[in-house]
């Protein structure tokens, strides 16, 4: 079968019939035509549709060592340079429809499984651990092409030092209830799955600190599975439209929370279970860190592409580029983007090769390159608003532009270098991109991806490799 | 008749059938009953009724000199400490209904015709220029207890330096373009009038740097005027439900265009006209910074509390007070509130007389105190978005919680300290805060009030008086 | 003998012969006259000498309840808002003197002595305290005008959680070692100790988290008692000149680290010991916050005063007003003046009577003053660099004004507005202030005055009364 | 000759006898013995005789196409990218024995000279360039190793907007008064030449819009040429010692303003005169910002790594590093340390030849990174001082450990894992590094490097392609 297109991807995620809840009823029908769904899968469609465009088929393909079908390049275990760059350049090409905003677009969690495969020396010889369901899987979905989604955070409950324990006796975090022939069965809940529900597939996992091995496990199964359902947060999208919401109308992809309820999953579809060692390095310490935030770095390149793209033609269509101030704000944004690139450039070519001959990226500048991103994505959506001013708030919608005052708006709304109504699309692109409930979900994803900021620092000062530098100094203090 | 009730204020909105433009449409029968429209007017109406009530009247009202009849306080032109502090206390009472979130609540607007009123002394015995319509007109309001809003920014058409020459030949600007018998006649557009269309009057003023006389100009009209036109931006509050939006839902109170017309501007309405000198003076020079900057520093004040107390309630619910970085940002609030309560105070205890008699609140504390909530209130709304974390994404709706998965959200949703229902109402508080529609506009109605950052703090740099601290450095150097 | 005047207090500290290190060797003959304490000592006795200036004599002293004599302002406790009042001024009146730039200005002892005496409640009735010894040593202190010096903080071996029971094991803070006839026996170390050995009396105490009662005491003793000895760092001032070191030369206090090698502290002098929960509660709960602080943020303004008159300066001379990001950054010194003054205004006008009777300025504003001025500071001397830029670097000395180069100077280092010489001069005072060892010690004492900037934050935290905003919101949450 | 040793560079210094004046006098006698240059002319000593080092040979020199001897790597004209790599290891292995604090180590200005080389292109042709003179220049430097300096911005007389057209009526920069057989003569003068007067060579040049063509020039002359005089700042190292100032005593450069009292420069030393356009765009637009930028980035991480050792040795030695704020300080540092690293390795992965077949390291992240720095180094230090805390200002001095005290010292100043004497060498490193004179200069040095940190932003601004990401915008929003 080898890399599908929209329709194959559309088509599939209908059929499955998963159950999703949202806004106090279970989906019904065609989810691709339930609006709250409609136009991210749709997008997502399309960047299946581009595995098969002639122009750059051989950057979004690659042929399976299996079979000598063309499959995706998000699933290419990199072995060379060339590999890493041919996946950076994948990403970007995707991410480029999307302006980056699509968290979930294929290549992320293809990447993911990518990583997991090639952290299988983790597993290997370790006591519940099943190396060959993971690479089985792997080829599996590569060759059928699956969609994903993934969840691992436990709910919010109670969020104190140490309050894992305290969940034991209210248990909430979804857990191995019973083992028995046909796999193990899982109870509980997870948070957050961005696009549950409209994949083929979810990836579940639980990481850090687990006490109770019942809570370290990984797995895979299909979206449909009985006992499984999708919680959706409330839909941003349902009844917008291309123009007044140019971004939250094609790439919301809803979060939802992940409901176990008794789930058996297969054993053959079981990476490992009741083995906290496992649990705790298997994300941590393998390929997946430097893999999967290599894609992610690559999307974010893209997303402050777009950005700065915006941010410039607000500085344009209003004529403010005199203003020092004004430049200022977006040499921050320049600053930002060339700085992310860098941490991208300098991850590939310092990349090493682990224990299974993976060339993984080098670790340090793509986790400070998330890092800063945590903190540059919130500033820079703030500068496109401190740039746009009254031109955020001033935004009728299109309707407006067809009742008996377009006259008017014609006349008052035009910039010096756009007609109202393409000045006014300019802006609420922006507005959406900022201020709709769409961008500020955007800006809350990036602000936490991969972590809360604090404890991200936290774990670069543990893990970072500082000893050769306090001994040069000790040998600088011994000198004199 | 003196201080009104909600419902005469409702009454009178609906009666007046102003021309009010949204989503394509003219507003047609009771605006009040407009789903754009019908909370904020709730809301409005609420705040009138506070005046009648019987705990707080004493502070809401005071005697009329004229009739003898209680009118409302924010009128009150203060002469003494106490009277300051007691519009304090009078915008403090109402803001504490909206968390300080109404930005048009009637107080403003009528501290801004209060302070007009206070500044007659540019006006006196200038050309085209007439204090007593303004004296008139001002207690006429008081005695009606008319409600307003106003209007002075110009379209942004083209913002770059001396863009204004730019404008004389692209006319887009309100301007006069007549004058006769009956008053003035204004053409064009002025941009964005808050609560435009529902309320009694509209107050119309240029400030800065006319080159032309025919921008330089100060009225206020019935917002039913001939040839009048608000035409709104998108409403945020349409179709929202009390639970999913409870800050939407009852205090959106929209943003509109003002088109003039050729209205006409009755001479004993027009404050004054064709006086480029006056109309650059007379804010900045009067008594409107200082007046007005006293009541929105109230408001932001009690704003500040309700964020406090957002925040540690959110703390507080998913037990997160003990981690030294949570305590740090919950302290970046209460420093913030400290701040701006510390300069309210300090305007209070430096006030001074000005020509007319009025005690007018020291103007550096209140200057520093908007200049500093612009980068403040940002801050804390990011804030509340790192202490609410994926609480802030994980927003079920009201339906949810009666639909069939009720019993997997209550379960899975609680927190230490509340429930799930509550809980949520809690985090669809904090998102309505900070991350709906409603609350970035907030956000960056916040960052812009009184004008960009970076203007106010060129207009700090230039009208702050440092000569006498550049002389003792000057001395000191002398001494040695 | 009431308010002392200069050479009083140089006679009184020459005459102690107080055993002071300094450089590897002990100060000999009359320490007024060391190169490292000169500069210094004649700068407070200045001090002194202003109780005695006929036109602000009213504001510096007031007439003593005992002798009727007249008394310094600083040993005042406040009844009323005009004692408040006057002893701002007081603090302002000589801070200015020095710029601010003395943190051990006999004012700062004096109120904290005074605070103390006005915390006298929480003593009363108490194991091993001594009410009536402090009540009595204040009355001998301000009739005598005696000059104090304080030490609290131990040494820093180990600042991990929980340090302090490590330093059991290994003995090293200062600690009652014996009780006796005569008194108590300390033995052990405290830093640091501003002015340490040019004060007539020293006092002691210990704070937070003492676990043994052998920490918990405060006294005050003679600097030349017996077995006292102050070990000082590095003294900055010798060998300095007025024109090179404008301040370094006049201000630099030194700080030591006080040894007690088995000092003896009479009983009248012992104001408790061995009293854990006193010792724990008498800074933080009694009136030493409140009146110390309005003291520290008096001074803190005449600082930035001092700090926003260099700056203006330096854009004066070198002709920068122009800029906008140069109206920016000495705009930013100004919001930061105006803010501390707000603090201060504020703290008075909100003060409230502890129950003693005293009038203690209001405890939020204060303490959010001192928080944000650990921020403050080293942001406004930061401006100051970026303003000065190679100026600060282009620092010839006094000396290369007399050779032969003298021409080749005014020529070429001559500005806008000031010849070469009054140009280094000025630049001379910005790096003096900013970048010399005196400087940067100063913007480092700042950053700490009061504690680690993280710990004041947790504090503010842990302390504010924040119920009744959390109350607020519930309430909203309930009210829909 | 080529690469010369230590002492060929001392005896070398020594016979010039350049006229070079600090603290009122002139220096007399060898210069690499004045108390003002001693240290520094030995550390760069020390750099020289690495280049002889056997293990590090092959990093610091290459075989000279000329004469076949060994020269210095930092004379040597990438085209390769282990030619750049090779560069960057031996910018690095200098910086290393200096921390990164010397901003004139030898490879900076060969950096300089061999850019300048690179960009002979821009001369090619154009009237009064002598391109030949520059290559022949540098192949005479590069066979004997010629040390340098240069100098090229004008006094700091008047900085407002178009201040050069106002010195032209005081004319105090340098500029050309007179050309004559033997050469161009030059009147006026430079700042600041850092180690100016200890360097054989030094090159003059100017930027950035010169009206006047006599302003528009660049050269090198020796340091003795007659009519040169170096008016040196204040020296921050006489006096010191090693213990008590690590850095002061060994890396302290001075700066200079360089005096031209009729300076005839011979024409075979004149690069280019009387050209305004190719001296605005010689050093803007040829290799100069791109090859010089690669070798101060280099030195930038070196240093970066010393602040991050000095920054965790102090953790360690008071037992910190369980404490949040203090993982999130030293993270911060090591965020900057990785960022700085990867401007520097993408910026060799993206390099392009130029049209004279050079390798040039791409502009983009280069110069992003300079200006990363000017904010990120002053933060650096600043954490190093929040972390240091109390043991930034307890340092006494080496001769205190020698006196009657040093048993106290020992027992009240030990650390958790140092005794007393090494932990205060640790602080007092700290202390040089960042508090010193000689710190804060170092300080300001990084602030400005390159120029005032808001006018590189706006150069980014205006320089930095953004059309693409325009354009991509305005695609985005055409297809919907």
């Amino acid at each position: 079968m080898g890399a599908i297109n929209g329709k194959t991807y559309t088509d599939r995620i209908d059929q499955l019939k998963s159950e999703v809840w949202i806004d106090g009823g279970r989906v019904e029908g065609k989810i691709s035509e339930h609006p709250a769904f409609r136009g991210v899968i749709e997008s997502q469609a399309h960047l299946y549709d581009l595995q098969h465009k002639t122009s750059i088929k051989k950057i979004m393909t690659y042929t399976s060592p299996i079979t000598g079908e063309k499959v995706g390049t998000s699933f290419l275990i990199p072995k060379t340079k060339s590999d890493l760059k041919k996946r950076r350049l994948m990403a970007q090409e995707w991410a480029r429809t999307n302006a980056g905003l699509m968290g979930r677009s294929p290549d992320y969690m293809n990447t993911v499984l990518t990583a997991f495969v090639a952290s299988t020396d983790i597993l290997e010889g370790n006591e519940n651990c099943f190396p060959e369901h993971l690479l089985s899987f792997y080829e599996q979905a590569r060759e059928n092409d699956f969609s994903f989604t993934h969840t691992f955070i436990n709910p919010q409950f109670n969020r104190a030092p140490l309050h894992f324990l305290d969940e034991f006796q209210h248990p909430i975090a979804a857990k191995v209830i019973e083992k028995n022939s046909d796999g193990i069965v899982i109870k509980g809940a997870k948070l957050l799955a961005t696009q549950g529900g409209i994949t083929d597939e979810i990836i579940v996992y639980s990481t850090a600190n687990p006490f109770d091995k019942s809570y370290a496990y990984a797995f895979s199964i299909p979206s449909n599975t009985k006992g499984l359902k999708f919680l959706c947060r409330q839909s941003f999208s349902s009844d917008t439209t291309r123009f007044d919401y140019p971004l939250t109308s094609r790439f919301e992809e809803n979060d939802s929370i992940v409901v176990f309820d008794n789930v058996t999953v297969p054993w053959e579809r079981v990476f490992y279970y009741d083995n906290i060692q496992v649990a705790n390095s298997f994300t941590s310490k393998g390929a997946f860190t430097s893999l999967a935030l290599h894609q992610v770095v690559s999307r974010q390149v893209v997303k402050l592409e777009f950005i700065l793209g915006v941010a410039q033609l607000i500085v344009d269509t209003i004529n403010t580029g005199e203003y020092q101030h004004v430049q200022e704000k977006v040499s921050e944004i320049i600053i930002g983007l060339e700085t992310m690139k860098a941490f991208l450039i300098a991850s590939e070519a310092e990349a090493t090769k682990n224990r299974n001959g993976v060339l993984l990226p080098a670790i340090n500048p793509i986790y400070t390159g998330i890092n800063t991103f945590q903190r540059l994505y919130p500033r820079v959506v703030e500068i496109i608003q401190l740039l746009g001013a009254s031109g955020m708030i001033n935004i009728p919608t299109e309707k407006d532009f067809e009742a008996n005052i377009k006259n008017d708006l014609n006349l008052y709304l035009q910039a010096k270098t756009k007609d109202a109504k393409a000045r006014v699309k300019l802006f609420r692109l922006a507005w959406d991109l900022c201020m709709s409930p769409f961008g500020t979900r955007q800006t809350l994803y990036e602000r936490f991806f991969f972590g809360d900021p604090v404890r991200l620092s936290s774990s670069l000062f543990i893990n970072y490799n500082k000893k050769p530098l306090v001994d040069r100094v000790e040998r600088f203090l011994e000198e004199y």
